[in-house]
């Protein structure tokens, strides 16, 4: 179905969802089996710094990794555009990240992003993620 | 026109002229008019390291201060994957970008980005445009 012929806000009231239990449960609880209900079976992301990883065992080998080894304690998202796109949604959004790493002073980064979302199993997901930081 | 009903490869070629463009134009001969062809009107840029900048002046100011300051050389870029994307095309790829700032050796930096394509004026064009460094 064309995401140009679907009910936008109910499409964004769904994606918030997604974009809440990215903080709550994977940035919150450190809960990183919830990446299934965020990401695509075959998503990619493309990290600064990093290459490309595909698919969600790469995807949660990534987040597992920077969220312990930053001491990252919240990341706040927020769309600044929603743009339809055939059967998926692009998003271009900024999100605050938080971390404490240990002995240090707390640090945090503006980052910027555009996401490509698609439906799976009933649920907006992120299918291709890709970010940088704005300093 | 949905793209997923048209024909990919021919809109695949068509974006090719495009990134070639940017490269033999706007990094090869820094005529950054030609930015005209690449860009549609209202495009944004998210670049690293900066805030998004929106429309074509705002994206001219960007090329025209980023390419002089590093004397840019080159930009090879390269389609990773294309992605039907309702009128648009989403794009992953990678691009290889060589400077050779004044007095210091010739630097290169591998680049990952992802490109939503809209056409415009009968060109594909790039209308949301972000990357990263791998390193």
């Amino acid at each position: 179905m064309d995401t140009a012929t679907m009910d936008l806000d109910a499409i964004k009231q769904s994606m918030a969802k997604t974009n809440d239990l990215f903080s709550s449960e994977v940035f919150g609880k450190r809960n990183f089996a919830a990446i299934d209900q965020i990401y695509t079976r075959d998503a990619r992301i493309l990290p600064p710094g990093r290459q490309m990883a595909s698919g969600r065992p790469e995807i949660k080998g990534f987040w597992y990794d920077i969220i312990r080894s930053f001491n990252a304690r919240s990341a706040v998202l927020e769309s600044v555009d929603v743009i339809a796109a055939g059967e998926g949604v692009v998003e271009i959004g900024k999100a605050l990240l938080t971390a404490h790493p240990a002995g240090q002073p707390e640090v945090q980064w503006d980052v910027k992003y555009v996401v490509l979302w698609k439906q799976e199993d009933g649920q907006w997901k992120w299918h291709v993620d890709i970010w940088n930081m704005n300093a």
